[in-house]
């Protein structure tokens, strides 16, 4: 049994260490900026895919399936990002004979289209964000439909971004005036006047289902992450429990979580995401459709290794714990250390890692292929670690992040560590009031 | 509030974390060879005290005191090793008026003695090693205590060491030559001819139950430890809970070390040592007085922090689990990785370290003081890290163990690391059948 890892960086790391523990054997590619990268060192076997840029090397599908079938892979595990969510190389894969450790590539198409996700969450009886389906064509149909959204509501551009084309309408005298407006800004920017209507949700906060699902229609969720600590829409700092999420309403959520599962006809691990609002109602977003960064806080407070069930549902076993309850024990936070420069707007610092000392200890967990002497490459993300601590209670878990953070030792490049001690010694992280907008009115 | 760590190395560290998460200051205290060591870095303060050699530094009593007078310190912690069983260094402290993170002055003076604890132990209940109390005098003697005791037994020099003046008695027609044949030996090595008689326990398996007691009387244990994988006595690997140890056992043994914790008035967290043979027999050994190199194991089970305890308990509060009935889970493994030769008959190994990664991930933890560039001093023990793995059951600990030695890099120094690989992926190791001779009879 031999697995490739098409990835790089912790998350290879993270695949290749699930993989020795099942005796499995590893085959690592590695683009030339990763040379000297600690996945190429630890896997059984490894071989060069490419040049840096990632489109050369970690998005070459036809040079990672050369190595696949030369090597004689029984499966590719894609980790995240990169070609995770790419239903054509799942094809591809399965036209060479080659496993793929993810879901079925129907349901990656599924619920990589936004659009057709929120229809199947529909169907399956789960909360969508209410708006218009589709665009509005006049002031009368928009006046219709936004009695029943209600108000607040958002008038938004089609072919949007950036913030423009967006209106904000209170009440329904005003709705004529943002309509138009917004009809006019959208034209003005995007060459189309096409416009949508949204229910607004205020300072809503980004809880994500955890679940699993194996080849016999088993599925069971592994509780609630909370990622509202979002900068730019980049996940900061995230934890389970959520510091608010009452039991009634994980229920609730977990149920339509699983429901989504199932309706997706879902094969491995899957993360469904929510939108909450402080009334209690829950919206579906999306269903990220493969392992995620902030997958170890739920590792921590479950004892379920999610790399490893992915590997053995891919391989055909039914979940071990399909008729456990879910039982968490304490809580887990994680920080993500990035490469980049808070100073200068959180620029991208790479560069070579002249000392590194990381945290360790009781409850303390570091995910990350970094070393001393390690260049960080500019090719990739900017992650260097992810700082994981898991204690008997919040308190005790935040106090442990604090004493991690401040033993973190990263010299020769620029971090985010004083960011986030800022953020975990909060008075807003330590009530646990947050929510998905928190971090970017922090700083101007 | 402020704690002086009279210590180094990796407890030196862990003491620093627990102090860092409980909002407690921390003064450093080291020798001249580790004013570069990362407990130094890491503490509020830090201050030599004394040459390299022990006996210069951090066995140097009045120079730590004026230390933690001088830097006005609440309490001392000793870690293990060094002065942390010394009533003296006790007894100064509190003539100081500076609080000491352990037992009290009699506690350690009573059970430091090995013959007065044994007779505490015994007048608890508990049973120890049967035996003639103190030196017997005459085969007519011996012969009436030997039927008491019962075969096969050891005849054994009061003075003796290295295996020299001990006889091995299987059956009473044997004895009157060994007594005789002892008794010589002894008065040619030893120059006194002094020797008493003890049960001999076949293959026993060295069983140690963690306790925590408070200043009220509440006493709990934490289940227990299995360290008979020793070198030469020096325990090598150590697992919590014992791979063979069935629950009724547990039950009643941890009931003893509770008892020996209420018969000494222990105060903070101690370790309990038995003896158990394959009949179920157990017998208690001696107890030690301080945290334990191996403690790890045992917080990974209860997720129950040790040193957070010890300091907790040293500020007055009762235990936090005096009424929580004990739940293990999973299964904990403690590699000792140290600064030594296999090859050359485990001499110690000291230099530089060129090169360090160690393993992170899910369930593994390493408590260490070294990094990248470090130095491994020639004076203190040749304890470089240990690796503590934590699983759901002890199949994947191993899995764990093995992936995790796999990973471990240490360039510049010679390690038993491989001994460590060879010891984990043994079948005796496997099947849980060992004993505290076996690594002794594993390599002539």
């Amino acid at each position: 049994m031999k697995i490739l890892i098409a990835n790089r960086g912790e998350i290879a790391l993270r695949v290749l260490r699930a993989a020795h523990e099942l005796n499995i054997g590893t085959v690592a590619v590695y683009s030339m900026a990763d040379k000297d990268a600690l996945h190429v060192k630890l896997a059984d076997e490894a071989y060069c895919i490419g040049k840096s840029f990632s489109r050369d090397s970690y998005l070459n599908m036809e040079n990672i399936l050369s190595v696949a079938v030369l090597a004689q892979v029984n499966y590719i595990h894609p980790g995240y990002g990169f070609l995770s969510e790419s239903p054509l190389f799942r094809r591809l894969c399965r036209e060479c004979n080659i496993g793929f450790i993810g879901p079925h590539e129907r349901t990656m198409e599924l619920m990589g289209d936004k659009v057709m996700a929120k229809e199947i969450a529909k169907k399956a009886g789960i909360p969508v964000v209410p708006g218009s389906d589709g665009e509005v064509a006049t002031e009368e149909e928009a006046l219709r439909i936004a009695r029943t959204i209600g108000y607040p509501l958002l008038v938004k551009a089609s072919s949007g971004g950036g913030g423009k084309g967006i209106r904000i309408v209170e009440r329904e005298e005003e709705l004529k005036g943002a309509f138009t407006a917004s009809k006019n800004e959208a034209l003005a920017n995007f060459g189309s006047d096409g416009v949508y209507l949204e229910k607004y949700l205020k300072n809503p906060r980004h809880i994500e289902f955890q679940i699993l699902r194996d080849e016999f229609g088993n599925a069971v969720h592994l509780g609630e992450r909370d990622c509202s600590l979002q900068r730019r829409k980049q996940k900061v700092v995230e934890e389970s429990p959520s510091p608010t999420l009452p039991a009634d309403l994980r229920q609730r959520m977990g149920e339509a979580a699983v429901k989504c599962a199932d309706a997706s006809d879902y094969l491995g691990a899957g993360t469904v995401e929510f939108l909450l609002v402080s009334d209690g109602s829950f919206y579906f977003m999306e269903m990220n459709t493969r392992i995620q960064v902030e997958h170890p806080v739920t590792e921590m407070v479950t004892g379920v290794d999610l790399v490893k069930e992915q590997i053995l549902i891919a391989l055909g076993q039914e979940l071990s714990m399909k008729d456990k309850p879910l039982e968490l024990r304490g809580h887990a936070l994680e920080c993500r250390i990035n490469a980049e420069d808070p100073a200068n707007n959180f620029a991208p610092s790479p560069g070579n890692i002249s000392f590194l000392h990381f945290p360790s200890g009781n409850g303390i967990r570091v995910d990350s292929a970094c070393y001393s002497g390690a260049d960080i490459v500019p090719f990739y993300d900017s992650m260097v670690a992810k700082i994981i601590v898991h204690g008997k209670d919040r308190a005790e878990a935040i106090s442990k992040m604090k004493s991690a953070l401040y033993e973190l030792t990263i010299q020769g490049i620029k971090t985010n560590q004083e960011y986030q001690e800022e953020i975990i010694s909060s008075d807003f992280f330590r009530d646990g009031d947050y929510h998905t907008l928190t971090l970017d009115h922090m700083r101007g």
